[in-house]
């Protein structure tokens, strides 16, 4: 069955090019994709909400203009596998959700939605095989509204430089910006030096760049 | 100046596909990404924290395998231009950031990012022209470890069916999913139909489907 514009294999090919491999949930995903755009009245200016950041959000990077850095595509994560394009405008739109009452023809699949087997118990083939065989058959649709809280764009207002890193921030984020106030995830490999210092840090541990 | 396989016209056909436009978020962060990319050693396996939400993402996800749905890059939304790119395995990386005392030679470059005009008043050409020709050079370097709690994967844990939706979800998010605890970012057209009515639900709404 094919999926938008591909067939089956040159999606998962597709998928192996941006994904890094054919993961499962990218294939089926695929689907659900199409599923809803086929919902929609052509030409509608949509979005989008997934559910759950694993595998899906990339079905529709690959399947639609929407991304994660153009924010038309918006990850809520509700652990649940299932995708809404809605018309932009109107918030008005088709939530495609796996529907366990459908898995029961499919027993690697359902196996694998619920994690019923360990990972290296899975049969693969089979599992991308039903994939290939069910697409969006396995899943049901409803209609919703999406709320107009997610709809609008959020704002990023005044930018200012961080007076401890120097580098430019959301002035609503504080007087410091998040990376100084403790959230980064990561620790500089030269602590203790500030940004007045920073030409020196490079001299020092850079002298290559 | 090239942005990986790409010539500079090349990338920004590509981002047009993936991100709706040539967005100059994507196209400067082209540059970061081979930056960063061209300071580990040939075969490192790595991963990225992108520190925005805003276009950055869209540079690693079109230059690298790394994705928001394989969760091999990670965003943490520090309100920051800034991308490290590190080993996998020791969490060593570099990161790659705006640097505002390198933005000096480069005027509209510099006014976009400091958001110091209204959009309506920036020359698109200019600016697009200005990334073009400074590349990666309006930003530094800094060598760091990123920590093991983003590093490490994430576990979903078992999975239930969720007694009032009944839809599957990680059994760590409570007795029922996050959607019913009123999470969700949208409202069913026919609220107030439980799982249990769902095919009727179907029958009343989606007669075509």
């Amino acid at each position: 069955m094919n999926i938008g514009p591909y067939t089956f294999e040159e999606f998962k090919q597709k998928v192996r090019e941006f994904h890094g491999y054919p993961a499962p949930g990218v294939l089926l995903g695929g689907y659900m994709v199409e599923r809803a755009r086929s919902l929609l009245p052509p030409g509608t200016l949509f979005e989008a909400v997934v559910e759950t950041r694993k595998c899906l959000p990339d079905a529709v990077q690959l399947l639609t203009p929407l991304s994660v850095g153009n924010n038309w595509m918006k990850i809520v994560d509700l652990g649940r596998w299932a995708l809404t394009l809605y018309d932009k405008h109107t918030g008005k739109g088709y939530r495609v959700f796996m529907d366990p009452v459908k898995l029961g023809a499919w027993p690697e699949l359902k196996s694998w939605m619920l994690k019923e087997k360990a990972k290296k118990d899975q049969d693969s083939d089979r599992l991308v095989d039903e994939i290939r065989l069910a697409g969006a058959a396995v899943c049901s649709v409803q209609c919703v509204t999406v709320s107009d809280g997610i709809r609008s764009k959020p704002h990023m207002g005044p930018v200012a430089l961080c007076p401890l890193c120097s580098e430019p921030y959301p002035v609503k984020h504080g007087t410091i910006c998040r990376g100084c106030q403790g959230e980064a995830p990561y620790e500089l490999d030269a602590p203790g030096v500030t940004a007045a210092q920073r030409p020196a840090l490079h001299a020092v541990t850079l002298p290559r760049l």
